[in-house]
């Protein structure tokens, strides 16, 4: 993370982490208890290790310099490496992906120009000048220019004084400004509850600004089929949820930019990902179909158009280009997930998920790429739960406990305002466990469990003068439909590849609630299934990670699209005995 | 023509082709006195040669079977070839360049194909179906669908019942439709002062519908400089005048279509041609420049659009393209005009004018080609000109004078209303030679010459109880000043290449005012050199012809870019000794 500084003397590494402005995961404050402010000792020498490191890690761990860091103190200047899974929320959110692992090698690029005035000796056309100092400075060939560009053309390069940068994409110039110019790129991940929006600098690659905000046309529905059906009543409706998301994405652009001191029309290049729903909703294709048998998409194959023809502010020539389709439920979103988790070149049996309201699972059995997409609705999100809420500051996102002894960790180490969908999970899987609710799912009697209106609820945080935050038992069936879900989802697609659970190499998970969830407590309700916890790997937003891959790298385009070509679907509601697997995969000991 | 009947006994072939609804001019009513109804026996006996035949043909053509109607009586079946310029002027425009010469090759192609509906057992995506259906009935690899497409796709396939008629375009889908749709071609010429439009047959590359009409701008100003004054003073005039142009274009495309049982939506692809400052305020490009030192143009190479980007109506995702300019003053209409005579091909030294509100002049002297821009004026085009009207019933379109004795020939034969500018070139030249004006162009006495408020005017016509149509000095003085801008182009041209006039192996006179002048009367003004008559061509509107060419076919468009690549251009103004030469050119007896 790049932080540095002198650790005060008897000051374990999880205090002096805090100093720094580091902030680890600690449930039990630094008890050696919640055994979640895991690091890595990369050079130096550090305290042996407790025997809470030597209950917690494995050998090979610990020779790899693996220690809880509030039992760990430094004996020298040491180096230390912070998996993204032992930081809190936000600052994760802030360093995931950063590094992308790719030369920037982007289809729109900006170059610097010198053209030389015309003259009536030589009174080249504007346009035809331009070219030539292109072909001077960089060697490119004529092309063509975008209407838009056209029509600034030669005011702006007198304005300019006949310097400029432009910013080419294939053979055609979509755009025009001063010289060195910062032209930004723009990656979305367009999620049915929440879009991530990232800014790219397209030189570096880099991040240079992100925000996440409510997908809009929640208004219109929680999940796609309502959209859908709501889309396909009428023109009206379908231009209004599309507007809705134009307008949200302009809005939170423009003030991106604004953070960066830059400008939307900087913007060169845009890669926009998510479901196939999503997808033609925000090119305002025709959905009905995909609410039919046989659930198609009206366009599968990777998309370039122009931003303006859908109303996207950027630079105004710029395109956006929508990573492809597999179906009608597997989507660009997903294809960005496993071009960012490169799971096309992983060997063996590799599982990846991306959890959201849809969770769109994939399986690479030895080459071999299947996908699956289960509807397992908004509770990650924090939607359709009493007391949910965003991962926030205040938001309880781990929960421990141990008969009635109960712990928390917010967000921030704020006073508890709510739970976000990390801490949903943990509690239920520490309810479970401690058997405040039993396999099917019901709660039970239990000192922290009282009665409202007549219904359980399980009380997480006292707050006089305020609703104390509790899980409802309405709560816990809206987290075990959706486990139930994901579950059915894997076990067709290992079913299909004829191979058991046990065969699996690596879980992937992906997507923003994905990375938060305690993988254990996962395990715990049957969400995931019971592999070691080594084989299990959290990756972030790796559609958007996929997305941005995509807006820098001419390559990783190609590879998006041999990758939804590779990847096979199965239709979960066309799976034999559906009914009773799915009774089955309800249950939270299964 | 095609026409095709039986001859009365005793009728002449003038006769016998009014019989048959064949307009030909005939001013002498036919007495054998205008020479005018010139027509060629291609087989069959006709009888001998007159002695006027004698007096109006060489030898060469006599034996070519020229005569005149007239006094031409047939002594068997005989087939008759009627050229161009011995017919009236409305049915002229209707016949003109109805042959191409080319065979259809047009970038946007319809093609019908089958789809084969999806199932849950092969769920093809919409697009992927699509593409599968054109490379099994077309042989056509995948390659990209317009927006707008994508947005009907669905719905449309399904409507259709899975078979439909797409318009492909290099690789991309433009459009899509019922099987067998008649997917239409629109080419445009658009005058300083007058639009033509086409609708072509994409198939046949036939013309299925054409109207002239007035260029709105003309409010905002009768020549380009205006114009581009105007544009330049805010951004709002310039959208007005772009928003003109393309309003009335709809509105005249609009009409068309419905003449034909057509729709705008069945406009597959687009040709627009015009001088550079109207190629420009058409495409709302910056045209200041145009009117500073050095006067370049914005944009010099050819242009490829989506039509939607500037509004004008055809298949929501078809292009228009735009021909390449030269310089600031030398636009894509004379490109268009050079690749309809094919004037790069020929040998030899060919002189190429497109007579209009600006004239362009371009010489190919044993392959060297040159052009030149001249303020000719909107006199020919009616404007400015008391009586002055475009060529329609009524309009006065020949002038015979002899002494005082006048005869006068009205388009249809109709009561004159006014004078068209053959009409007013002819008036002016008969003028000219019956002394009623003199060198100098200033009106002498003679009967036929009164005053009016102080001035001389010539009476053409008499109208008992409506003002009498005549040509006043003033006319004779736009006509004068045209006449002048021409010859002084001519002669840059001459001067350049190093020749004199006699060089000249033959002249083309393009512009559907050039192809209804007499040419004598532009030789007697001066207008025109002294070449003998057989040197001369005219040829029509040979801009929308090269409109029409690079419509329907891509190896003319390619011959296009070659054309304006090798034009070179004189700047007129630049010319050495510009006003004693201009003061030469002046002379109506020069």
């Amino acid at each position: 993370m790049g932080r540095r500084g002198r650790c005060p003397e008897e000051s374990s590494l999880l205090e002096s982490a805090r100093l720094l402005d580091v902030d680890l995961v600690s449930i039990c404050g630094g008890a050696g208890a919640c055994r979640r402010c895991r690091i890595q000792i990369v050079s130096g020498e550090v305290s042996l290790p407790t025997s809470v490191d030597q209950d917690t890690f494995s050998k090979v761990e610990l020779n790899q310099g693996y220690r809880l860091a509030c039992t760990a103190f430094p004996k020298s200047d040491i180096r230390v490496l912070v998996p993204p899974e032992s930081l809190s929320t936000p600052q994760r959110m802030q360093v995931e992906g950063l590094d992308l692992r790719v030369d920037p090698d982007p289809q729109a690029r900006g170059l610097d120009v010198q053209l030389t005035p015309p003259s009536l000796e030589n009174p080249e056309p504007d346009d035809r000048n331009l070219w030539g100092a292109l072909e001077r400075a960089h060697g490119i060939a004529p092309g063509t220019i975008d209407l838009t560009v056209q029509q600034v053309l030669s005011s702006r390069l007198r304005t300019l004084n006949w310097k400029a940068s432009v910013v080419l994409r294939e053979s055609e110039i979509i755009a025009l400004d001063a010289p060195a110019t910062r032209w930004i790129g723009l990656a979305v991940d367009i999620g049915t509850t929440k879009i991530a929006v990232y800014l790219v600098d397209m030189k570096s690659g880099r991040i240079a600004a992100s925000s996440g905000l409510m997908n809009p046309q929640i208004s219109y529905g929680e999940d796609v089929v309502s959209r859908i059906y709501i889309a396909g009543e009428s023109a009206e409706n379908a231009e209004k949820l599309q507007a809705l998301l134009v307008d949200a994405l302009n809005s939170s652009v423009a003030a991106l930019c604004a953070e960066i001191g830059s400008d939307p029309l900087h913007i060169a290049d845009a890669v926009v990902v998510g479901n196939t729903a999503i997808h033609h909703l925000f090119l305002r294709l025709p959905v009905q179909q995909l609410g039919l048998v046989p659930y198609v998409p009206a366009v599968r194959s990777a998309v370039d158009i122009k931003a303006r023809d859908i109303g996207l502010k950027t630079a105004p020539g710029g395109y956006v280009h929508m990573l492809p389709n597999v179906a009608g439920y597997v989507g660009a979103d997903h294809v960005a997930m496993l071009l960012a988790t490169e799971i096309d070149e992983r060997e063996g049996v590799t599982l990846a998920l991306d959890i959201g309201t849809n969770t769109e699972i994939c399986l690479n059995c030895h080459g071999k790429m299947k996908s699956v997409s289960c509807a397992s609705g908004p509770a990650f999100e924090g939607a359709h739960i009493q007391f949910g809420m965003r991962a926030a500051k205040g938001a309880i996102e781990h929960v421990r406990l141990s008969g009635e002894r109960l712990e928390i960790q917010t967000i921030g180490g704020d006073a508890p305002v709510g739970i976000c969908g990390s801490g949903l999970l943990d509690g239920i899987a520490q309810m479970l466990q401690n058997g405040v609710i039993d396999a099917s799912g019901r709660m039970q009697d239990h000192p922290l469990v009282r009665k409202r209106n007549d219904r359980r609820e399980f009380v997480l945080a006292e707050r006089p003068g305020k609703d104390d935050i509790t899980i409802s038992q309405k709560d816990v069936r809206e987290l075990q439909a959706a486990k139930t879900a994901i579950r059915l989802g894997i076990q067709a697609l290992l079913e299909d590849a004829g191979i058991v659970e046990a065969d699996i190499d690596r879980v992937i998970i992906a997507g923003a609630f994905g990375t938060f969830i305690d993988v254990q407590s996962a395990i715990a309700i049957g969400m995931l299934p019971p592999l070691p916890l080594e084989r299990f790997q959290q990756v972030g937003n790796a559609a958007g990670t996929g997305a941005r891959l995509a807006l820098i790298s001419r390559d990783k385009r190609r590879t998006a699209l041999a990758i939804a070509a590779r990847d096979g679907y199965i239709e979960l509601a066309c799976i034999p005995d559906f009914n009773s697997k799915f009774a089955a995969a309800s249950s939270m000991t299964w």
